[in-house]
């Protein structure tokens, strides 16, 4: 895993929220080297009230089009993997579904490469 | 960002949620200096069986009203602050919307400054 | 607290998903010694397409009813409790609700003890 959270305002497509998750998952694939299918995402539409931003921190200015995006990974990527992460999700969904790149906000937690179970009440990342 | 997560129970107003959210966000500017603009926020009731909680951890008295709230934030907040913050979320959720001290839950998760993105596809808090 | 998160496909029963919340308990008592009455956990159902997984990562072959658990909780745990943690809650859930260990997904996020408050706006955890 990373686990990614992804939180948007309801009454999009599924189309839309697809590429939403497409584009999070190949931008992880291409800027921090996560396998191609080490995937697992889970998307939460909100009503608007239920999904509170606001509209201009740092000058930024936001829309209801606007997609919390939370990546629980591992420790380990530099500051200039996360750069480029946050670049190539951007430049991503830009082209697909075509979300102005202001409306998108990301988090990365860290966690240990040991706090992973990936099936079988097994830790598959665990060093013996 | 921080970004913050509110569960509870469904059932409530859009009014009762909003001072919710308002009072938490308040706290976080009084007690550790949150840019007053910079606020990013996920409301999501639950049905009776689907938000879990125990009535009387640590012998305090938790009812169906109970609000689980959960900060992702940047690193760096000392003991005290941390403690200011939640004494303050308390202290605004009694006067609005009218919650017992009680029935509030709050965890921390702390991030790196560089784990952050606004928007634009930048990484607005890390150091060159 | 630990605040377990458990994620699945929506259509399963209030019973199914019962059961799926007492075994994570009854595991992390058993395998980590969180105390009993320490519980607080939030389930949210998803739809076919907002839960995303892929069907064979590691080898491991996920179906749709992949059940995506995330624990925060306070450091501490050596990678021995975290091993025995991820075992028993397979175990727990293939004997109920009878899920498929395979389809078991399990993250942990560590969090200092200071952050936690579980009412009356105080921090229980923290040291004066």
């Amino acid at each position: 895993m990373p686990l990614v959270r992804i939180d948007l305002q309801q009454g999009t497509s599924p189309a839309y929220r697809k590429a939403i998750a497409d584009g999070v998952h190949t931008a992880m694939i291409e800027a921090i080297a996560i396998p191609p299918d080490d995937r697992f995402q889970v998307i939460t539409e909100h009503g608007v009230d239920s999904l509170i931003y606001d509209p201009q921190y740092l000058g930024i200015h936001r829309s209801d089009k606007v997609v919390l995006i939370q990546i629980t990974l591992s420790t380990g990527r530099k500051p200039g993997q996360k750069r480029a992460l946050y670049k190539r999700i951007a430049q991503l969904l830009a082209k697909s579904p075509g979300i102005r790149s202001e409306d998108i906000a990301i988090s990365l937690v860290e966690v240990a490469w040991e706090n992973w179970s990936f099936g079988l009440g097994e830790a598959q990342y665990m060093k013996d």
